[in-house]
């Protein structure tokens, strides 16, 4: 390709929105460009290395026996009725209508039309397990969009779905495609964690976010120095080990307290003991029903919301209590009971890890203490809900460490969720029986794949492209461009070049040597070959390697045969 | 690819509701499924077909210079405002909007975004020419969709759009992408004529259709023997020459006419006179305003509803007048006056062809005769809006011939019809002036072109796929496959030639011979391959041709030689 021709300019100066390292690269250097806000054009540039990253994922997908295909993008809203996934605004789920009344979804994720298409099929137990995927655009409408292609309204992605006889059957299917997720980002050059994750919108009972470290990312996660343990903050459970087993069980007694007692920290000038002896209540509104959930915490602990919405069965389900919807309680914030109010009673399991707590019946001048789980108070429903922190340790005891980046596939156990709610979707098992599908969903995006490699892959002076996904192989500068037989010859290095079949970007332009080096460092191509007076004197071509900036002086054969190995 | 393991079933009944040859063979074979009306999956079979075309193309416009690019799916509402196309309901446009309150389209064609982005970047005249082109999803909010892939309401499109200085730049641009065009229809084994065409919705002055014949295609055309002109009926001209030069003109006059004589079976009968004698007027209502149009034609011709309304300038502007329109002018149907109603009146050019017209003042019992076009009356509009038939001549004298065939692709100019529409859409000229762009597009929808070639490559027994786009090469039919061993050496045939690179679907699946061969003709790959006991023991494969059906013997290592080859 000659740069001259090539649609997308790189630009000089950064624009003052755009913070993210992807983001500013990528767009100087005219990678993509932004449509509206979460909505981007793929220039050529970008678009090449889009379509290098397809076509690992696909060469990967189908040596494991997956197949592609396609479904619509607009899905049947009967199909997400079936499984009431319809009215799951928080998933930003975008609907329309056409004109014979006929109402449709814009993917955003296809379980459902994948389940509609296999259930066409009269299968059969002999027809499992099979693997279909595809490459489609997805619909997101996020409320906030982030810079870039890290978070936007609208992607592509390859979504695959698996369909087994029986979670047997599937723990293999699911291990292959974590075989296959790994091969496709070592090519791609990244290095991607499995980090163990929420469901969430998709349902199922597990699943795997493929995350690569990095400040850029969002997803936050907990490991251990070994990564013997591994979890995104939604999911990781706090080891819990017994804070004061040693002291003998007190009585309950109430005693007077101050009335300036009433933070955590007032309680600990007060009494002088550690965060974890007191008891903390935390509430929490269903915004459906408006109805209030009480989670009775140790002092030292916060509530995960994603954990406790998982515990009540629901997504997006709570918000935090007002001080008007405390008032409904009858009490003032700070004054929440452990037990009494007319609410959902939820008790976090590291209640059980200390003995005598202190709290749980404040009232301005008076508290209780020798409180203990179990014997005083309990309720009804007894589950992890902390939020794992640094400093914690993990279930099987290793200091948790935090980590931060971007998710950039994940894997999913979906079970039978899709298939039983979804009316005929069944293949005949051995025994003549119909059984619900057991499935499973792998999704990867591109694009914000292709922003984390960028993430990942960047100096000071622009993009290092691994090879693999790199636009070109090779950068071609001309140089003394101005002399017409010294522009002639080095159109004939590049013919030579492409006649080989290497991938080139030739820098054809008339603009100054001292651009063209700058806008091929930001292009971050991976070997730039100088082609100047000076080599049509020597004989000798200087390449120089874009990740290691090692330079060769080479011959056209050494040229070539280096850049065909 | 492992028959048994392959998504999709072939089906032995045909369906009642399917009727088009491409939507019954691609059913049955397995290659498609419907979602709801207008809406398919690509099931694996068929998207290897797909992506052989996709890959085709993308071959053919890279190697022209096109680059390949992409835009969002949803395009906001404004840049559809900038053309005035985002009321055209007619063309099926889907609007959507979003949790903020963003209105956006579904992309049913990209004039506007691809505009769009060429008017971020600062171009001058050394940036153009350019071509910038995707492969994305398209969507049509037709009222009628017809079975199979024909004609759909979501479809995958490769269009492009071409920028160039001016008319002539453009011209070679057009004529490159023609070429482009007819590589890969040949390439894809199609015979697609290049027809004269009209630009409808999408503007611009001309453009051309590529037209497959087949019987189930909508496209009607008009041709000469020789080819010398071929244009789409919606713009075909009847060449016109002069019926009754030699007559002397008469004067008009006044003359009794008998109650019964209303039609123009009437008239003949009356007259005696030809059909061509007779004024005919044609009454239409504009859809918006309700305004009258008449067109005064030949009595042997029609109106063509497109060719007037472009003379009016507008798209799918005008209805038939019905009884009631017609009461609105005083009359009852068949009494429309040539002149003297208040409406818009349109003279079709073949007025100028007859001397001595009947008809154009007709009451219960009198009409007009002798009568002559600019003499006797005149209207404002003088126009080409005869329907071309079989039987009537080219511009240049040949008799026109009808054909009919499926449109797989069309080359638009659109000249600065969106780049002066659109602000800031311009370049730098060389003289510093600020220019629109001169623009083209040009469009292929992939399972249009995918169901025609099945619509062409037929038999009997199923589709005949042209190697080119073969969904495999060769299709390996084991038989005995009850006998273990000889399923363990069929096993190891078919990895041997997955070895050599060949591209093979396997039938390994436990189902009778007959059914094996009927599915392997249906399907239509165009060599299978038959291994059984009797190859084992013979050491000769037999391979059968699915086009002609020519049958050869060979051992293993001719068989790898001639699959390669």
């Amino acid at each position: 390709m000659r740069q001259s021709r090539l649609f997308g300019k790189t630009e000089k100066t950064d624009r003052p929105d755009v913070t993210l390292t992807s983001h500013k690269l990528l767009t100087k250097g005219g990678f993509i460009r932004e449509s509206v806000s979460g909505r981007y054009f793929l220039l050529p540039l970008g678009m090449r290395v889009a379509n290098k990253i397809t076509d690992i994922i696909r060469e990967e997908m189908n040596s494991a026996g997956a197949q592609e295909m396609i479904s619509p993008t607009l899905h049947p809203l009967e199909l997400w009725q079936e499984t009431n996934r319809d009215n799951a605004g928080n998933f930003g789920l975008m609907l329309v209508t056409d004109r014979r009344g006929a109402r449709f979804a814009l993917g955003g994720t296809a379980e459902e039309m994948f389940v509609d298409v296999a259930r066409k099929f009269q299968l059969s137990y002999k027809d499992l397990p099979f693997n279909i995927y595809q490459f489609s655009t997805k619909f997101r409408d996020e409320l906030r969009a982030r810079g870039g292609l890290l978070r936007v309204r609208e992607f592509v992605m390859k979504d695959a779905y698996s369909f087994d006889v029986d979670a047997t059957a599937f723990h293999s299917t699911y291990q292959t495609m974590a075989q296959v997720y790994d091969r496709c980002y070592t090519r791609m050059g990244l290095s991607a964690k499995q980090v163990l994750a929420d469901n969430g919108y998709i349902g199922g009972e597990y699943c795997h976010e493929y995350i690569v470290d990095c400040s850029a990312g969002e997803s936050r996660y907990l490991e251990t120095a070994d990564g013997s343990y591994c979890a995104h903050e939604d999911v990781a459970t706090v080891g819990l080990v017994p804070m004061n087993s040693e002291e003998p069980l007190e009585d309950m007694e109430v005693i007077t307290q101050p009335q300036w007692v009433k933070s955590m920290a007032d309680n600990i000038k007060h009494y002088g003991e550690p965060e974890w002896r007191y008891l903390k209540n935390v509430v929490y509104k269903k915004i459906d029903t408006g109805d209030l959930v009480i989670v009775t915490i140790r002092g030292d602990l916060e509530v995960n919301k994603t954990k406790l919405e998982k515990v009540l069965g629901a997504i997006e389900l709570l918000e935090e209590a007002t001080s008007d919807d405390l008032a409904r309680l009858g009490v003032k914030p700070g004054y929440v009971q452990a037990w009494g109010h007319t609410a959902t009673y939820v008790a976090d399991l590291s209640l059980k890890t200390v003995r005598n707590f202190i709290g749980g019946q404040k009232t301005d001048t008076t508290d209780t203490r020798n409180v203990n789980y179990g014997r005083d108070f309990a309720h009804p429903i007894e589950a992890d809900v902390a939020l794992a922190q640094p400093g914690h340790v993990s279930p099987d005891g290793h200091l948790l460490h935090e980590r931060r980046g971007v998710e950039v596939g994940n894997i999913f156990q979906l079970g039978t969720h899709y298939s039983s709610a979804m009316a005929g979707a069944t293949f005949m098992a051995k025994d003549g029986s119909l059984q619900p599908y057991y499935m499973g969903c792998y999704g990867i995006g591109i694009g914000r794949t292709l922003a984390t490699i960028v993430e990942i892959y960047n100096d000071e002076k622009g993009i290092v492209w691994p090879e693999s996904v790199a636009p070109f192989k090779v950068h071609v500068v001309a140089l003394n461009t101005d002399d017409q037989a010294l522009r002639d010859w080095a159109d004939g290095i590049y013919e030579n070049l492409l006649s080989r079949g290497i991938d080139v970007l030739y820098d054809d332009r008339d603009v100054r040597a001292g651009e063209k080096f700058a806008d091929s460092d930001l292009i971050g191509i991976p070997y730039r070959v100088v082609v100047s007076k000076k080599s049509k004197e020597s004989g000798l071509f200087e390449v120089v390697s874009r990740s290691s900036g090692e330079t060769h002086y080479l011959g056209e054969d050494d040229l070539i045969n280096r850049l065909t190995s």
